[in-house]
């Protein structure tokens, strides 16, 4: 998050780090200078215009009211308002304008949705979108510094044998597909596939949207795919997808099969652009179309689709929709 | 195949291995004995009775002719007759009644399509198929021995830097996930996801069954698998499924969520049966099932179904469906 800070040019000077105890002697870089982490406390955020939560559920919970009291404009990355009534949940490129009511709390969605909500948003407003079959390929950074760790151990020892399992005993990562992201929920989904249907409906803005997701952990560092299937409102050829998004912000299309040209976490890294491509017609339903999504989790999936809606909170770069 | 026909006890003394004169210098083991690999000839099949036939297209379109006019029975593995009237596609526990007539050729069915076969054929039978969604996730082994080299190189050197392309020159398989196997067909689908629509047509006899697929390479060595959602004829509870599937053979049920327990490649590497789990309701579809499939490749996927198809042809344990 301080490297887009730095490299969008956000306009602030010097960045009030703020954690918990437990990071009392890290320092992190921000433009070549050398910052420390001060502990977060209740007098904390005063004086502050706008905080950025990069901190899991409970830390939201408990801090992001006490810097909206202080006055401050919160940006969240967790999911602990994400679902709340009155709570925008913003993609800039696609419902931005709800930032233009200046309000003091804004969620930030999940990595995987974001990607997939900037390829369907096109869509479903130029030919209405009716239904989402998703499937996901997550990179191993999605869970954490801690389970790349975990990954980089196993594939060590998967070179030579069985990879073992992970610290706390869950399966490996190395060498392995694990079709289980975030807790199960009483319906037999994980929590991870119902954000993903959650957040669509309420970012595009389409209550009863269909959306049947697999969240699915892969052997990959970076970059989130999936795998896509949609029902419009009427048939669309590819090449209109591609027009589309060409002309969509956020968007990049890679979709040159003759040249083996499609969406791979691997080329998204680094990279702020959502990569779609592999599109065709579904063969099986004359209003579905297939299509294949790569984008760096890292980035548009979390810091930067933060940084981009503190710069419209903040009226810098506002319409970038 | 020859480690499959050892250990199910395949009434063969001495199987007379056949090869290009590439592999002239070449000796298999079998039940402890270092077997030549003799050149395959005009002659070459005089005598035989069954021929298991595990090469590329051009050498089954060259040989199986060849074998079957010297008497022998063929199956082969690769997609050279898959798709001809006549030639029976078989999945043993779902259509193997198709070999009761002792046909003279009979095609083994792609890797992915046999797991997600084996999944389907109860579920059809039950309730009534009309729909398939499937994206795949299928190990480098389903690629050959060569790329399972490139991967082992791809993973050295991509835990210290950027993973190189192939040999070839085609993206890496390493900390890599690729949304193409096989070539691409002019409607934008690859072979690979034309063959698993084909196939399940075929094999679940359902001609007009609708079937959308995405054919996804990830970095795992050995295990197919596979994110299912189906549109049934009549809405189905997971429970029912689950029952359907335990009294299936070569289906093995493994869906514990609160356990942490569902289909994984690691798990199902050297195993016959193929594993389902993650089942669930599709919140968008009241007659949707959603759930998850792995097996192992290289077995049921190849080598263990063609024997199978071979025990039935040969006459010996009839009955296994």
């Amino acid at each position: 998050m301080l490297a887009v800070l730095d490299e969008r040019n956000f306009p602030v000077d010097r960045p009030l780090l703020l954690a918990s105890e437990r990071s009392a002697e890290l320092k992190l870089s921000f433009r070549g200078e050398l910052l420390p982490v001060e502990p977060v406390s209740a007098g904390a955020f005063d004086g502050i215009e706008l905080a950025l939560f990069a901190a899991g559920n409970p830390v939201s919970t408990r801090w992001a009211p006490v810097a909206c009291a202080a006055g401050a404009r919160v940006v969240d990355n967790s999911s602990a308002f994400r679902y709340q009534d009155g709570v925008p949940l913003v993609v800039p490129e696609v419902n931005g304008q709800l930032l233009d009511a200046r309000p003091p709390l804004v969620a930030n969605p999940n990595c995987s949705t974001i990607a997939l909500i900037l390829a369907l948003a096109p869509l479903a407003r130029a030919a209405g979108l009716e239904r989402v079959v998703v499937s996901t390929y997550q990179a191993v950074s999605g869970a954490g510094a801690e389970a790349l760790d975990e990954l980089e151990r196993g594939v060590r020892a998967g070179l030579d044998r069985r990879p073992p399992p992970a610290a706390d005993g869950s399966p490996p990562f190395a060498f392995n597909v694990v079709p289980r992201i975030d807790r199960f929920e009483d319906n037999g989904y994980t929590r991870e596939e119902m954000k993903i249907v959650w957040e669509s409906r309420k970012i595009l803005g389409i209550p009863d949207l269909a959306v049947s997701a697999t969240a699915v952990r892969v052997p990959v560092r970076v970059g989130h795919s999936a795998a896509v299937t949609v029902r419009l409102s009427r048939p669309m050829d590819p090449e209109e997808a591609r027009t589309l998004w060409r002309s969509f912000p956020g968007v990049e299309v890679v979709d040159t099969p003759e040249l083996d040209r499609y969406p791979m976490p691997l080329e998204v890294e680094g990279r702020d652009a959502v990569r779609v491509g592999r599109t065709r017609r579904d063969l099986s339903d004359p209003n579905g179309l297939c299509f294949f999504v790569a984008s760096d989790n890292l980035r548009k999936g979390a810091a930067l689709n933060a940084v981009q809606i503190a710069e419209q909170l903040c009226g810098e770069r506002a319409g970038a929709r």
